[in-house]
């Protein structure tokens, strides 16, 4: 279910872009001389002879002018290619791609929420949501918090009765928001566990926002989507599993018509650059190369998870082992002072010089937690472990 | 005087973002071994050397990393240079670039309005207003109409009896938005008339949204911004002046610290991909070929517009006088019958297979006009007004 705000923005699309469009498709021409004559949109068509030798670009005239605001077709289709493994059954138009995972996001925050309206969050979660779910939307997190006994493993039956709880309060919830592989800890939950979770939100009557950008960079445990399932819409982007954070491209799915409508009216306001996504489907249209830079960051990102587990373990420092994803999940309750989290990251990072992220920003159950990232050169890692291990002793 | 979201979300920037920027300033690397060890940032750092061969642009890694999400230091100031002639005073510090000027005006308008609060627009008006402004920001436009007996022309006495009734009705005005040159009718408003403009906002204690995209697209009258008066917030982009609309780079400049604040923190949710960035940082660094590609657009518009006002006046259609833009606002006024601007506009379309836009989509003030954007191949255009005096005799 769309919220009022989404209902509004999918039923107005604005007049001159549905002209433009419909008209762009049977132009008049050289070829078409019965075709539309398009004087109504304000593009600039003198001056493409002057442009295209000094971009210095693959000088389509395509990839610089106006196009869907949500996505070109030829990189929704490279998309759902490439993801075709991970998110079975989504095509092209169930795409809307926008600059950045975290557009995405506030996309389907808007979607789903009206201001006031509440998405529950199990926590520790990605530090971004509480801008990314809220700053625009009006939404309001609230944490299930799971605990360190368990490894802060996901729990559907938790989060069962914090949605009963919530209601119980008044608070209306209308989405869970949940990173599959899980950030910060590295989880990477089995199908059984999604699929509960999926069937506890149903039953609840609200949707799931899966944030499935780290879907490719697993490496202990095979990742299952949760999308497909009814209500559920997922969220990828080439930030993380390709590496590639300033293109700023990010994707939603969903098999939601309402969701779909009002995410394509929300995408007018954050579309990509039509150049960067004709490399990016250029890209991702070499498919044999894909695979082979998908299976060798994989491998290295393994390879560096396991360096530097060693790393912590020899400095006696304690982790949550990953299976997906960038980072470790670092124990450092041993080393808490009375002066409390805050003054530990701060003592870690004024006077060790390393930058690694507190528990609290991640919303995490207590305190004493880190998130460090090892994916960078091992000999950045080992100089970082080395110096947080000076600091702590 | 920012809106109450803006104060909110410009006093929340993401703690992870604030750490990112302030230790990659000062990195660990080989040639600065005491320096900050980034293990906060989720980037994956690994896989650089099978991306860079790959993707066959200027593979700098800032351009394809997470960069500043309000526009690279290098093209805001490349930005700058660029339109110091026409927004003297303004430096890179004070723009804001994001995914295209749509996003600009969202912006602007979420940044001074809260939901609910009115923006004064001079009618006929820029179509996409009811969008760009309202959609995402909640505020609701008023327009104030000028008259066909003068051309249109905009009237600041007009504007402040708009503005005293509305505060009469109860209605809490935050801004004006005028585009400057004007949109749909071409006017270049005169530097008395903007100035009498600014004075009465000021007198209101409203704030002025400039929305100035067609500044380099002159030919009839010198072009004056309104930039750098006190309440006044300027937005540009490359989609006119360049016609690069498919790149979708907007940019706001705005000297109100309030504004620029939260004008970052919005640009969080519509940043540029910095491959993007770079292509253009790059077009605008050329400066003798700016300088010559503006020229020969400018003349080039003037050429088209001139040419085709000679096609209307021999078809005995009427007009404004464009001094700037790509279009021309015509006058059928002589050909609507009972069944409207709708059924004549769809009449044009359809029987007279021409693309033009009724004055509707403009809120213009009276129906029977129309805009005709004529900035496209000569045999266009002529094919185009041969087809609508066809079909209106």
């Amino acid at each position: 279910m769309t919220s009022e705000r989404a209902k509004l923005l999918a039923a107005d699309e604005p007049a001159i872009a549905a002209a433009h469009f419909a008209v762009e498709a049977d132009a008049y021409g050289p070829d078409n001389p019965g075709g539309y004559v398009n004087l109504g949109t304000a593009d600039n068509r003198l001056v493409w002879d002057l442009l295209a030798p000094r971009l210095g670009i693959p000088a389509r005239r395509s990839d610089v002018h106006y196009g869907l605001l949500y996505g070109t077709p030829e990189l929704r289709a490279a998309l759902a290619g490439l993801l075709a493994p991970v998110w079975p059954g989504v095509g092209a138009e169930d795409l809307v791609v926008v600059s950045g995972a975290t557009a995405a996001l506030d996309i389907l925050a808007s979607a789903l929420c009206d201001p006031g309206e509440a998405i529950l969050v199990p926590a520790p979660y990605y530090a971004a949501f509480d801008t990314d779910l809220t700053a625009r939307s009006g939404a309001r997190l609230v944490p299930v918090h799971f605990s360190a006994d368990n490894g802060f493993a996901l729990d559907p039956a938790a989060v069962d009765r914090a949605l009963a709880e919530a209601r119980r309060d008044g608070v209306v919830v209308r989405a869970i928001a949940v990173t599959s592989p899980s950030n910060p800890v590295g989880h990477v939950h089995s199908r059984a566990v999604l699929r509960e979770l999926v069937r506890v939100a149903r039953s609840h009557g609200v949707d799931v926002i899966a944030d499935e950008i780290y879907a490719y960079s697993t490496f202990g445990a095979e990742f299952t989507s949760m999308v497909g399932e009814r209500g559920v819409h997922a969220v990828w982007g080439l930030a993380k599993d390709f590496g590639l954070s300033g293109l700023k491209v990010g994707v939603l799915a969903t098999k939601d018509p309402e969701v779909l409508a009002a995410a394509r009216a929300l995408a007018y306001f954050a579309p990509v650059s039509t150049h960067t996504q004709a490399l990016v489907a250029d890209l991702l249209s070499d498919t044999g190369w894909v695979a082979g830079f998908l299976a060798e960051s994989r491998r290295r990102l393994h390879e560096s998870a396991t360096r530097t587990m060693e790393l912590l373990t020899r400095a006696g420092i304690g982790y949550v082992e990953p299976a997906g994803g960038f980072s470790l999940w670092v124990d450092l309750r041993p080393h808490l002072t009375d002066a409390g989290e805050h003054a530990l990251w701060q003592r870690i990072l004024r006077t060790g010089r390393v930058n690694i992220l507190p528990g609290g920003v991640f919303a995490s159950p207590e305190p004493g937690w880190f998130r460090l990232c090892h994916a960078t050169a091992a000999d950045t890692v080992a100089t970082g472990v080395a110096r947080l291990a000076e600091v702590l002793s």
